[in-house]
């Protein structure tokens, strides 16, 4: 296949390793895009590594997990290769994409559109798990048969989603305050029918609890984690954690939902418990076949 | 004394203890400021810990070390406080103090000017040294006798010259690519000649490395901790540090400067070699009488 240019803006020293940042013309998005990648000590020595993509919330780009989240040592130390898209298209300049923080720049959805004028370019689905996967695994020393997902809030959503639905691609996957319900909650309702029609029967492929419902098996056997703060102002009406542990007890998924007392939404609460996600995910994926 | 009112704006939990963000109005400032502390489980719970101020660079404010710097993770665990103040006053709105980003707001260089019209609030100096020092102290449980600094560029600059200058206030110091010897680079330039003026004496008490060879003794006999990125853009014109090692050295200052290859001017750098920071204060200032 034909590798797009893959620009790199810029290159960190870190832990040992690479922090960097890259910009290619996406063929999904039908625009340039970033992401970031951080590169452990023995992926920069040419060793292939696994891969972690983490999926950034509201708001976010692709730098803010890797400037925030203190991930990048606990990385180091168990040889993964981190990945962050941005979460959004930038740059499509559509009727409305800046007038809210919950939809349109910055609120990719982790869908593909099909409502117009969003079809042509919020393209983040089929971004993330066909384009941005391939290109990495083309272009970067990633371990193309252990790669796992995470992420927080829209991207702890997006993490959910795009594992449920490509298991055999994402092998391990956790999540910081997903919207684990998003058919059921305002900012889901918002997104969804703007982006995908009022027709509710569309929205079912994006809506980790019911994904999980229809689970006869489990997909993840060696277990999903995902932490959520009890002070996250958003826990009442957003994210409803307790629908999707219904779903996985439903599909005999195991699960360890840990509820912490005095955390809030944020990256002071991500960093926190973001080396128990990464050893759980390197640990995984180390034990594949 | 009379303690100003203290307004506390958020707490956010972090590795078992807490993030706060506080806002007081300034005597010395004569403006409100706002600044940042992490308190360890053990201060949470009521033990009076050592502390570490951080004071940061060009551009940042209270929030940029706490979010970006991943210490709370190594202050938890050495029951180390931090904190750290904002780079400037905020809000006097004085002709010209936003027009560049290293002079007037996001750069006071911690000093108190002398030149109209910054002489009036720009007194980050005496801010930091006596006033919000002793509001710590009153009001949160820091162990007044065992007190450290460090700080980063133009921070590192101000953590070396506050400790210089008080070593018996700040027991331990280090810096992260500091602006070593201001008098000689072009930001102290255009800093020290627009707060302090023309008369270049008046310079030399803000000068680190002026300040270390007028030292008869070694001020910090535990020795000073100071990392250097290689690939720090700033590093060949503004920070010098060769010249405050050959200060160390007629002073008989014991200085660890460590130059480290892949390593730039930014926060990866910091958050990188942080650790190795927090400890050393740690132990420095465990071992004092």
């Amino acid at each position: 296949m034909t590798i797009l240019a893959l620009e790199l803006l810029s290159q960190h020293g870190c832990f040992g390793g690479v922090q960097r940042f890259y910009r290619h013309d996406s063929r999904e998005i039908g625009l340039p895009m970033r992401f970031s990648v951080y590169l452990p000590p023995k992926a920069v020595a040419g060793e292939k590594c696994p891969a972690v993509f983490y999926l950034a919330g509201l708001t976010c780009t692709e730098e803010t997990f890797m400037i925030k989240g203190g991930a990048q040592r606990v990385a180091a130390r168990e040889n993964l290769i981190l990945i962050t898209p941005d979460t959004s298209p930038r740059g499509a300049n559509l009727p409305g994409d800046a007038e809210s923080w919950d939809f349109g720049v910055g609120a990719g959805f982790y869908l593909d559109a099909t409502e117009e004028p969003w079809d042509d370019h919020y393209r983040m689905y089929s971004y993330i798990v066909e384009e941005l996967r391939t290109l990495v695994i083309d272009t970067l020393p990633v371990n193309a048969a252990r790669i796992g997902i995470m992420g927080h809030s829209m991207g702890g959503h997006g993490a959910l989603v795009l594992a449920l639905r490509n298991p055999q691609l994402f092998r391990s996957v956790s999540a910081f305050a997903p919207i684990a319900a998003p058919t059921q909650c305002p900012w889901g309702k918002k997104a969804f029918s703007g982006y995908l029609g009022d027709d509710e029967t569309t929205w079912l492929d994006y809506d980790a609890t019911l994904l999980m419902e229809d689970c006869a098996t489990a997909p993840f056997p060696a277990g999903i984690l995902i932490d959520q703060g009890l002070d996250d102002q958003f826990l009442a009406q957003q994210l409803h954690p307790h629908l999707f542990e219904a779903a996985c007890v439903s599909a005999g998924q195991p699960l360890t939902l840990r509820r912490h007392a005095g955390y809030d939404h944020g990256y002071y609460f991500i960093s926190t418990f973001v080396e128990d996600h990464l050893v759980t995910h390197a640990r995984q994926l180390a034990a594949l076949d």
